[in-house]
């Protein structure tokens, strides 16, 4: 469980923050310090003699470590533990031959890279929680900034009805914070030591073998689970899943946002900076570079979560092969999912928006978009029955003289005879039919706080 | 979302109660149920009129509908909800033209199907949940009965040490408890109503669109969410990954089973029965149907998984496609996820343990599975490191002169000088090192009554 | 291997010849057509009595077979071919109790399930090289009428530069074209008889076996291949990733289609029909119905075939799981792809073109879209680098004071020196700066006659 | 494109060979190698200065480019062609300011970078097609050396009926050897230059576009598509398509290996090396590593190939998103099926065969492997009707009191009357019973010289 970008295409798909976390060194340092905290522990429990964690706790530094020998050695055993620990002895004896003995006493291999996958998880939706709460911050301050512009809602890519665009940043904003609450009780609830030995029975360390298991989780400061489950991948699919989540809920904010920079709506724009999402020979053009890269993430996080949810099926005690899936598997996930959510980071703190040009594309299809309000309007006046057949008629009279709905229904007498020319264009301002937008938006942003 | 799997496939890739919940007139009945409270959460608000609930409830009936005229004429709306609408206010106009008028009031079609889709969730989960108490009730029997029972622990394929049966057993009973725990918070957390009107803004509603919501939540006794989520999925696919999660977990036993049940292990079987498994011409065949189906099932969900992950990415206010992706693949995965779990339920209750076998394959290595357990008795007598080299050497006379570790042991005076036979006898008895086992079962089948 | 989508879902996902290619009765009766074959080729061969093969043969009807029972019979032999050939020896019997003896002789379940597939698949590649056939007439049609329609070519969802909407559609049917010879080459090169007996080695038919291999391909007109493959599902995998690769084609022109019928672009649309993608109380609106169905089964069918993909990691002789997870993903595959197709014929024959928004749309951007045209032609005068300069300052001049570049070229000396009014107009001209279009429309349209 | 597995998990799931061919390094030079080639072909045709090709040829090396810069420089670009052109530039003006001008002319980022991924689809495809070289040249010895090997036949995973293991070492051949027909195929005809311009015109190139883009196919000796393909993948899908059917026909041979290895069954084993998948606390062990990497990359391609395939549908001219997702996903794809042939080959070249063993499991149940055999030898004294009747009596009676069949038979009068003693043992022998398998390996092994 390593970085799985290469160095050219990292920085377009994944955050600096996430890179730090994946990346070998990180992850060798994760199962080393499994090493350390294992020995600690057992030391502590008089396991192993009191002597021998200090030694080892030094050796466990992940620049000793060949790593080019390591990835070598594996080959042949099948995981990256086995090399390692045997490296890790190596060193350790160096210093202490006796301590050195005692290194990975009673622990298998699946034990420190499981456990190790678990460290990385914690350290890896820390940085997801992290950038999560900037983007819920920044579409949320949108979201009140907005809350009172008109924008085009838009169902089918047709024009439907008039919203304010507030309510659409504030569904963001909570979509993202749903996704929160889920990694907060991933890393509560479902991050789980892994500490079974050969067969999961803790059989070399006798009758000690729990007690080492708790003081190793407290060591560790990760959730003592009921039993090692090193076959049993319910935990790590969960993890993946919410990931997929995450990375699909910023593929949705980032399809939104392509579709309104596109050249024909122009409504809001990521954030323009040097030399960013420009042509030269082309300078109308401003591409959606930061959507991009969520979408590209959004239609890689489900297929890496599907492996991941694939690799469940293990064989028995220890399996051979869907272990080995998941390993550039949940990393690549964590990349690209990172990536994504800095991508939306990136539109949520620094979204443009044309308020002007919302309001010029409400009035695109010369306010049609307003038929079912004004109906309804009518319909207290002159009956539901009679406002719906008038106003219909009024929309194709419009479609086919190329008029305003409005221009034709000012000219009508059945309309003027009930309402004014200042009360006909009140019809028309999008805002007045906005239903229950407000108070979805209050509650949205209300949410925000629930954790 | 209806029935996603043919009759002559369905019942041996799904169980008749997920049929039950996800045919097509069920679905459609969900459909209907929407549309008849949404009547009377009108008629209590005062948006439409008392009398109109009563004659729109009465025609909310599956059986009033042609399902093959629906299906048709969905091909030119995009989606079901408008034909069924149309189909039926026709039906209601039948006998109260009036009331007629207010079907669908204020209401659109993506409100009516995914609300029903939530509807469909919540049965479907009931069924699992009771399918999982079952499981969960008989593995956690099986383990109680088999924790003395000695079985090989193997890892890549390979006999490792003895492990206690009921531990494997106890294990099992727990991973699919924590699913059972994400069903529960599912149910309780996730699911929610859906109704936004046409843009997700309830604006047809005019200031009655939140007291109609909350009145509609009371009535299909469905969470409030803070706003119409229509083109927000995550809901959605949280569920599907714990589908797909739940198929994963079945795929993991099934595969143990299809193993322990091999000619050349036989160590444990599914259920025996009439014309089950067998072959007229082979005799001595016992087929793994039910785990072949779990198997099959755990192969298919990941995917179908994946596709609700990538339909997150919608559209702007209602997507065109993503939507429709959902429909059929909602309830493929959980068809599959049933027929996986119904199997499980198969082996949970009646799986055929061969104890005596279990103890004949411990054996297959002339002793050498007990060569660590050996070896850490010694060390108490003559040390680690002289009790680890002569119990290396020992094993590789025994594995050359094809001897039974035992009696090479029994012949060394210098195991003699500290162990008699009976005690040396003792040292190969599996379960004499079986660590923490007893704790672990224990533990694990305390969590079970955790909800 | 059988119908696959509820019949609610399937008219909108799916063409009903290919509902009649997968449904259950279909695919009952390629397995009868199969056993029937067999036992014409075995008495071809002398294997079984020559009588026999008549009353076989008239037994091999899928009405004479109780489909409820077969499936329920199939979940406890865990396919359907055990049950159907009891059946089918139940009712030979009747009327010939010798023939009876002579069903499914030295066949396997596999042998009649997996040949009943290459039955349908090629039924089912029939059904999509006929809409193939249409989509691509079609859409070269179309190629051919607009060859000189001027479109907005969009990169980034921004606008590039202008290019023939001709090429557009031209690349529209050479893609599906490589598809349909991809569909070809799949069904005269990759389909397979499946004849292996319970080994594969065709044991039961002693010396014989070859024989009525070959006599039985020939009765059903499939390639023999050299051997049996069971467990060798790569045929299989190759059908389902062309169908996977024609859900894909249909889903970019889907998307394509479904951006241009954008309130907001409007430049071309799905055929209208009665009651059509419409709404009722949103009369501007103008649903993509069709490009909907196609992108739905775009995102279904990648990992249907992930799913095949994944099924290819069979066990020894015969699989236990992985196989059944082919039975209904396959079709489902076929039936999404057909859905996919017929959406994409729809659009093919009918596409409504908005010729003048088109030209419209070029226009948006003030004659931006042009900056690189007019840049090359000046270059010929005043040399590249100025031209160069020239033009970036005036696209400048042009934003700054929301002024046509034409009319802002027109008041600079620098280019009135050169270029006359008329010139400059021309300049301005879309088609006047389309490169290779029209060699590559004639390379394109020639390429849909190779076979 | 470039390198996705990180380094300390690359030797373990790939070759050495696709780690060089897919690197960053190798992929950047690929795109150099592009622009050099471009510059050539320009100046050929007289679009550029003839001078300006040496200069810009002479730049074009990948140790020149900062990579660190490039891959910041992209996060704005939104992809790797743009800051990779304007270094290039530079580094041509700092010996030719002239022919700095001419860098990339008339071309896109999308052709460099897709033509650059063509060339090294074509290096990898070269990459595979040694190592299927080298599987197939293996597996075909061991299917000569085996052909009259005796072993178990396993479906379900139960014993079936004896076949010689060459026959399941030739099917093992033959299906690598379909796929390697598929890579020459791919590389043959599918792999296709990409060239078009901003727009997919050749606009900026006049009248040469298509004189140029033939001379730029023969300098990369690359077949001239009809026409730039941008957002057309269906030829990226297709290769990806290939390498997961590769993966998945590794993934089969792999689990087969894996369950031979099994403790319990012990039949055939991967090449034994130094430190290779053993144990030292458990001597009997010999894990398949080999076998567990071709399982993990089985797992993970076909959701890599899923991921290549949603790519598909991508918008208009270029698209924002899913190309960026093909670039990290084709290298991966190509990395794992690299890694699990290779581990096929180690398989395929040094397979440990206990042909000893194999015949004891033959024994395994007593005889009743053979019960079908015997039947069929026994029908031809008395009839078929008693003779199944007789044998299937026969069989209980060995089951019920635990003796071997032949025994059974032995003693019985009605055997003993048509068959001696040495008849009853030769029916015995496994080999006696393979039906057509000398004739299906002759084939197998015949189509392997088929190109």
């Amino acid at each position: 469980m390593s970085t799985a970008l290469s160095p050219l295409l990292a920085p377009m798909l994944s955050s600096a923050a996430m890179r730090a976390v994946c990346d070998d060194a990180a992850y060798l340092q994760n199962m080393l310090n499994f090493e350390a905290a294992l020995a600690r522990a057992e030391a502590a429990c008089g396991v192993i003699p009191a002597a021998a964690a200090g030694p080892i706790g030094v050796a466990c530094r992940s620049e000793s470590i060949d790593r080019a020998a390591l990835a070598e050695a594996a080959t042949r055993s099948g995981n990256l533990a086995i090399p390692l620990v045997k490296a890790l002895t190596a060193n350790v004896a160096k210093a202490d031959a006796e301590a050195a003995r005692y290194v990975h006493w009673g622990a298998t291999s699946q034990d420190v890279i499981d456990t190790a996958t678990m460290l990385t998880l914690r350290a890896g939706i820390d940085v997801l929680l992290a950038e999560l709460d900037r983007a819920v911050a920044g579409f949320a301050k949108l979201a009140r900034a907005h809350r009172n512009t008109a924008v085009v809602a838009r169902t089918w890519l047709q024009h439907a009805l008039p919203m304010p665009f507030g309510l659409k940043l504030a569904e963001y904003a909570a979509g993202l914070h749903r996704s929160r609450k889920r990694l907060q009780r991933l890393r509560k609830e479902t991050l789980a030591l892994q500490f079974g030995g050969a067969a999961g029975t803790l059989a070399a360390l006798g009758d000690k073998g729990l007690a080492v298991a708790e003081q190793l989780a407290k060591e560790l400061d990760l959730p003592l689970p009921e039993a090692p489950w090193h076959t049993h991948r319910d935990r790590i699919a969960e993890a993946a899943s919410v990931f997929a989540i995450i990375a699909g809920t910023c593929g949705k904010i980032a399809r939104d946002v392509s579709l309104m920079m596109q050249t024909d709506v122009a409504e809001a724009f990521e954030p323009a900076g040097v030399g960013r999402g420009g042509s030269s020979t082309m300078p109308h053009k401003r591409n959606p570079v930061a959507a991009a890269s969520a979408l590209g993430a959004a239609t890689m996080a489900p297929n890496l979560a599907a492996t991941i949810f694939a690799a469940q099926v293990q064989d028995h005690e220890r399996s051979a092969g869907p272990w080995h899936a998941e390993w550039p598997t949940l990393p690549s996930l964590m990349l690209v999912t990172s990536g994504a959510l800095a991508a939306i980071v990136d539109l949520a703190e620094g979204l443009e928006v044309d308020v002007a040009r919302m309001r010029a594309n409400l009035d695109a299809t010369d306010g049609l978009i307003m038929a079912e309000a004004v109906a309804m309007a009518l319909a207290e006046k002159i009956g539901k029955s009679d406002a719906h057949h008038l106003i219909e008629a009024a929309s194709k009279t419009a479609v086919a003289e190329k008029k305003h709905l409005r221009d034709v229904l000012s000219a009508d007498a059945r309309v003027t005879a009930h309402l004014d020319a200042g009360a006909i264009a009140k019809l028309f301002e999008p805002m007045a039919y906005q239903g229950a937008s407000q108070a979805l938006i209050d509650r949205l942003l209300a949410s925000l706080n629930e954790m």
